[in-house]
């Protein structure tokens, strides 16, 4: 390796500072599925992956396609595929995804300026969408290449009225056609070696262990919710509190539960993100309220064990005030697991530096999760700084943490060793 | 009187239904200030003032103003003045200050049908504006009647960023010279004989007592508060719950708080009608969550003490949980007492006919709230149907009821004597 290589961890934050620049907003990091913001990110990418030495394609839903041309002496050589996703949450993170686009694409570069070609060929795929910002579904762009799009999707509005068809078609994308474009944008798994996913821990599992790196055992299966509590309108001054019914009152009861029940178990979380009194006023109790529910635990039992209690506690709490719950469920993600043959060999690099081979699962979904569906995959994750803040402007790594993490990168793809 | 005099309530009700045809929505009643439903509505009621036999005016605020002139022989004639609201909550009743119009300008036609003058002018004023909905004020109206105007409010926006002095100005109403005209709206109090409301209950009492009508001995006063709290957002897949500074699950336990504590007196009412987490994802820790507080007693001590409890309650659970609370206050509004003099007018009117001279405090809002800073005032209150439903579409009153009414303010009318 070229003395460039020591200043991989530099490279890859400083373009997450200039990639940072194209949001959605003043004075923060949102950058939702093909927006303006999120296409000049896009056209950006490509440009690094081309001066990385990379053969580049956009695939019929905005994926950048980065490909690494395996050494002209491999016979039939198959793909190696890595990648994450540059979509933001709202006022998010700038290594939130984009660290597992930039990361590899660095160490491409600096693998092709020292002529080091690898006996495969590697594949960087900056994902389109994966946080589901802009149309209320995630893994958007993993689905795709996994040959599990859903095509109802295409006719799934964002909060403007305007159909994912719509979006595709305004950025230059295949609109009329989507359906087929999407459906032959699938990889075949038959060529796939497996997908590997660098990504910011998100938590602060390995800030309090002191560690910079970890193996990542199992991606936690998700479960999300939309609650609608409907009671009854009426006049604030005037309606005695023992006859109403207030689906406000009602909520933040329920609200409480999840909590509440969540807190009873290690690994499990419970979130209500999003709560709304539709077209609420001051001085009329609430006739309705809507919250959104996501629950996540470490193993599929406890997640299904505390959501059949929340569940149930709800229908008592709204059974108890005379109000009706409706609990729709978004089709759970079950946990995906890593492949133990690709975490033994991020193992083995780490071990070779001296660094301890530390496992943990992510609680967090990512891109992995879907294309664990058709390949074996593995996740190396970085350390997160600022006691492990995510989805905030707060996320932060260090150069030297990303160095570190980019010089096991390299270790891993020149020792990878296909599944025997 | 009349055989017209035995139609009142027939004509009461259908007009009332006829006004609820001009709405800002499909499906049901919404009539915000200065809306094209609402100057639809205004148009409405300045057409069937002078079909009664009126004087029209339009104030610079948007009241419609109907003066049935005091008969040819009273010399230095002052003015008795009724009215209430043609504006509506979202989604509201159509009796709900609406009556408060309809039943006095019917009874001027039927007056005036007979031939009948009154020993002073009467004045029937649609107040344009007394719920808050459009630009969160409330009184806008008869603020400027009573020359309490806020200046200020001239520049207050609506959620589409339109100043009060713009909507004023696109109506036709002044807007470069708002100020001056809207204090030269304000009446002259040496003028006035007193201001008297007929207004739907909005509560059960009434009902319950099986009673048509009552007298109103005051009206309660509310107090209104913005509380906004803030936390830290984080992923919410990786964040341990014991880590979490979840400003909706603060809002929800400060929300239970409201409604425990309100309900540990009689005539005390709290209720929360907002709720929101802006810019919430359902896979982000709400960083922020704002709600509306509007806290209400027959008392004004009992309400205060309420108040200073549920504030210390929200500044304690904001510290246990790591948040932020602030609770900021729109300017109360104390007690109205109603004028026992007039009271016993109506008292008397009810009794020669046989009724139960039934007294009751209101504890909503009302135009005669805001009159009662510069006159004596006193509020006649129709039963309301359904339980007692109001600020719904549910809310009803009965044809007879509103006969009943009628009549009984027809008597007031031409009894009425002076406050001696």
């Amino acid at each position: 390796m070229t003395q460039t290589s020591a200043t991989l961890g530099h490279t890859i934050l400083t373009q997450a500072d200039q990639l940072a620049r194209f949001s959605d907003m003043e004075g923060g990091l949102t950058c939702a599925y093909l927006t303006p913001a999120h296409r000049d990110a896009q056209a950006r990418l490509a440009q690094w992956m081309e001066a990385a030495g990379m053969q580049v394609r956009i695939d019929a839903i905005g994926n950048v396609i980065g490909r690494y041309e395996a050494g002209p002496a491999v016979q039939d050589a198959r793909v190696l595929m890595t990648g994450s996703h540059f979509d933001t949450v709202r006022n998010g993170g700038r290594y939130d995804g984009r660290l597992g686009i930039l990361l590899p694409v660095a160490v491409v570069g600096a693998l092709n300026q020292a002529g080091i070609r690898l006996p495969y060929h590697f594949e960087v795929v900056a994902f389109a969408e994966e946080e589901g910002l802009r149309f209320k579904t995630s893994f958007l762009a993993s689905s795709v290449l996994a040959g599990r799009f859903d095509p109802a999707l295409l006719e799934r509005q964002d909060t403007d009225g305007i159909t994912l068809q719509e979006a595709l078609a305004a950025s230059g994308l295949p609109g009329a056609g989507a359906l087929e474009a999407l459906r032959a944008a699938a990889v075949d798994p038959a060529m796939l070696l497996g997908f590997v996913e660098v990504h910011i821990e998100q938590g602060p599992v390995l800030l309090h262990h002191g560690l910079p790196l970890g193996v990542v055992t199992q991606i936690a299966g998700s479960s999300r919710f939309q609650v609608r509590v409907e009671g009854l309108a009426s006049h604030a001054g005037t309606t005695p509190m023992g006859m109403r019914k207030d689906a406000a009152a009602g909520a933040a009861e329920m609200i409480l539960l999840v909590e509440q029940r969540c807190s009873a178990a290690p690994t499990l979380v419970g979130t209500v993100g999003q709560i709304q009194v539709p077209d609420g006023s001051s001085n009329v109790i609430p006739a309705a309220c809507t919250f959104s529910m996501d629950i996540r635990a470490g193993e599929d039992g406890i997640r299904e064990a505390a959501i059949a209690d929340i569940v149930a506690g709800i229908d008592q709490i709204a059974q108890r005030r005379g109000l009706t719950a409706q609990v729709e469920r978004v089709p759970p993600v079950n946990n995906a697991p890593c492949a133990r043959w690709l975490m033994d060999q991020f193992g083995a690099v780490l071990k070779k530096r001296g660094l301890q081979a530390f496992e943990l699962p992510s609680g967090a979904g990512h891109d992995a999760m879907m294309m664990q569906r058709i390949t074996d995959v593995a996740m190396l994750f970085v350390r997160c700084g600022n006691g492990g803040i995510s989805h905030n402007p707060l996320e932060t790594i260090t150069a030297q943490d990303a160095q570190l993490a980019a010089e096991v990168f390299v270790d891993f793809l020149r020792h990878f060793q296909p599944r025997g």
